[in-house]
């Protein structure tokens, strides 16, 4: 998954990917030194990633200790199977994806106004449809709340995408699995053909 | 997401979402002192996770110097609007979902029968429709590629399920959940209906 064709340099295409999702897995070092994957739900917002959770536990314990984090968010696109390529070897078999990778500090956001704006713009995503009363630090139905929950912030120091869809690959290859894709048409596999189309238009160096 | 009402202790349930899933975050610590999250594929095989990749690397290099990893496999299940049982507030909105994180050392596995029953058991599970020849160490055809691929295994030391699905929830809001899953019909709704049924008979204690 580290190979310098599939990365992307665009920071504005990570961002965009960013924005579209909402669950991604924190790391960092446990208080007892080993490696902790922590799923949560995130929002990308003022241009850093912020998630809430309880005020202790494994995650604020560790991060008080050493808070350097590397954040994932991942979203697998397509499974190609290797007959789309291939009559006999398992190997083509692959599967297309946008990963970003965020690396930097945890800090623990102590204004209300932030955590309330964090968690404002986080339900906006998660519920566009409304119905609940906007979160605001000076609504009092809010007040306990707010001061109960963490809320944290990532601030990216470095940030590196993946989106993988077949830049490897010989233009004959790729166009056998774009037709392979269009008349598999799982609900999927139209947007796969998109990102193989968009992909290829910004990485047109192939290998094989 | 630490709260108790929500671990699962039961391996086989583990076990059972290890293996309908195929995608996860690997954790481990860099050769430069930060944490790594990698996405990969892998599958539940032999009671330890085999993922394969590239014998280069940060992951490689990472876990060559300090082989301790946190393997975690999340998948969300359903939005939960807070409108659901609340008409005002937003807090209540939540996500129901299933993860399973597992410690343990990894290993790169070096006997080609193993590389390639892992991989083979791995195609069975991407790709059930077959359509490939067998992977096997005895194959010519597949020689190069086995031996070029790195095949790391994971032994789990420690398995935790969490599997939440408003298990904190009063009998009361719990109904109201269900219910307006039932209205609110989305493809996964039906599933994650049963979802908390059984975790409610699992789990009766509750607390609100």
């Amino acid at each position: 998954m580290r190979r310098k064709e599939f990365e992307v340099q665009d920071r504005e295409q990570c961002e965009s990917f960013l924005s579209e999702k909402h669950d991604g897995v924190l790391t960092f070092a446990g208080t007892d030194g080993w490696p902790k994957a922590v799923p949560l739900n995130y929002v990308y917002h003022r241009e850093a990633i912020y998630f809430h959770g309880s005020k202790n536990g494994e995650k604020m314990a560790g991060l008080a200790l050493d808070p350097k984090a590397e954040f994932v968010v991942y979203q697998a696109h397509a499974f190609i199977p290797s007959y789309f390529t291939d009559p006999y070897l398992a190997c083509p078999a692959t599967v297309f994806f946008r990963s970003v990778r965020i690396r930097g500090h945890v800090e623990q956001v102590t204004d209300p106004a932030e955590k309330a704006s964090a968690l404002h713009t986080l339900m906006g995503q998660m519920q566009p449809e409304g119905g609940h009363a906007p979160i605001d630090a000076e609504d009092e139905r809010y007040a306990s709340s707010l001061k109960g929950v963490a809320v944290m912030r990532l601030d990216p120091l470095e940030m590196t995408g993946k989106f993988k869809f077949g830049q490897n690959l010989s233009e004959k290859r790729r166009d056998q699995v774009v037709q392979a894709l269009g008349e598999r048409d799982l609900s999927n596999d139209l947007d796969t053909i998109k990102h193989i189309r968009d992909s290829a238009l910004k990485c047109p160096i192939h290998k094989q």
